[in-house]
């Protein structure tokens, strides 16, 4: 949530389309696309994003213009939050560079995974946070943390929410201002996000938990229902449903931004989202990225009923 | 709900690809493909299936093989209730000819959606089911009553919850043994829903209400999770997410079969469904009507970890 001062019935979206979109897209999109879609994203009132990560280009080359882009976007921002990942040392310095107000580190609940996607174990990932969360939060950059896998894993299949209760702890400790938990395969179930969320807010107050939830399954708007019962009132979206993992087997986008947008500002939640305007950015994403997005609600449009003929 | 005993974890999902799926497809699909899908359901474990309309094939063409698909799905389905829709006395007589042991009737809660859809005012449509359904009854047949544009209407918008509910009372009335509450274009989200479903179960008990919602902006599942807390348990569903409205402009697919059945038995909860017997008949399905099919199970898969590599 931003510090400022929210009714509960204001639900912030964070927008990661930007990095955990276009990071999966085949190929690389034009910093000047990106610039594009970030005014449609800005326009349509989301004012949390995500704008890409600072891992190595070898790794993620759809994101090897992190510094340009993030020049290019960052000024005359005010009132939002820019973000980007970083996965080490090297990726603070070019975020801090790059003059970022926040950052995002990220591990994964499953050791197998965090293997997998960040080639360390655990214990080692922390040591890097210990390192880097420190340097950030002097220098005045505020820290996010991602945890992967919570609702189960692609390898390890699924992870005893003890486990990941202690693994956001931890990096709330180090200085994390909100952990954000990750159905990285899009797996959840309604049940298990109320068995995961409460044991989250039995130890942590609710405004340091988000949701990350992939639609793989179509729970992802379930899965979130479940959590806004509890409280919850921040959720990562992608628009258009961009998205994914490319070292988890099988996971499709992230919940579509507009389609979430829609589902609260019906049920009466305020998001500061303008649907029109997020439908014209989902088409501005799936004109940049060339291929259909699995969000709906750009292709049916709001509720508007059209005169009887 | 069937007339078998069940617990408060069993949830019906009640098959409606053959005729809501099937209907909106383009061109006619051959009786040999639709019994080869029927007998895919069958498979998975579907007991509640509705399988065509005796409309006049004039207006759904699609279904113009009714008799013949029915006399060959009919025989030797012990433990499985098929159904048709019925809209009007020839309807009738030729579900009675065919031998189905239920049918349903249908009329919408918007004056000019069912004026549009079945050429009847809602008055009239009273009238029709007036004569209809003690036919239906004194033969045997058990009468299932569908209200559709519950939660919206193409072309008059919000309906009055108010209304809807003295809608299905009519129909209830009349000698129905449940209402099916449908979101025909998607509109609906989870506050809504427990708005409708609890002014239903003011008056109505519980096993006496079905929903059957669209899941044209992604929301379905969640105003299933919504209806679920308040009790109700039968859903409508069609495989792979078939289906739509001709007669409702940006009418997608009904909730996909094996999306549901995923969210409910991952929840623990029990709906006699196979979801690798349901995503081999949504393979089917995607098959006969040569296009790709919204629901995402079947492109996914369950949730089966792999081993490490």
């Amino acid at each position: 949530m931003t510090d400022e001062v929210r009714t509960d019935d204001f639900v912030s979206i964070y927008e990661v389309g930007l990095r955990d979109g276009l990071q999966n897209e085949r190929g690389f999109i034009a910093t000047e696309d990106k610039l594009v879609l970030l005014e449609a994203l800005l326009d349509a009132g989301l004012r949390r994003l995500e704008l890409t990560s600072f891992v190595s280009p070898k790794w993620v080359p759809q994101l090897a213009d992190a510094e340009e882009f993030a020049r290019r976007a960052l000024p005359s921002r005010s009132g939002t939050t820019l973000s980007a990942l970083v996965p080490n040392d090297t990726g603070l310095e070019r975020a801090l560079g790059a003059g970022l107000p926040e950052i995002a580190v990220f591990l994964s609940a499953s050791e197998t995974h965090n293997r997998k996607n960040t080639h360390k174990s655990i214990d080692r990932s922390f040591e890097v946070f210990a390192e880097l969360v420190p340097v950030a939060l002097a220098a005045g950059v505020r820290v996010r943390g991602y945890v992967s896998t919570v609702w189960g894993c692609p390898y390890e299949g699924p992870i005893a929410p003890e486990r990941c209760v202690a693994i956001a702890e931890r990096l709330l400790l180090l200085g994390c201002y909100q952990v954000s938990l990750g159905d990285t395969i899009g797996v959840g179930d309604p049940k298990q996000t109320r068995d995961i969320v409460g044991r989250m807010l039995a130890v942590v107050p609710r405004e340091k938990i988000a949701l990350h939830l992939h639609d793989t399954r179509g729970t992802a708007l379930a899965n979130i229902l479940a959590a806004l019962e509890l409280g919850i009132r921040e959720f990562d979206a992608s628009v258009g449903g961009m998205g994914g993992c490319p070292y988890a087997p099988g996971a499709a986008g992230n919940v579509a931004t507009e389609d979430l947008a829609y589902m609260l500002e019906r049920m009466g939640l305020e998001t500061g989202v303008d649907l029109e305007r997020i439908i014209a950015a989902a088409n501005v994403a799936e004109r940049i990225v060339a291929r259909p997005l699995p969000g709906r609600l750009h292709r049916a449009g709001p509720f508007k009923p059209r005169a009887a003929s």
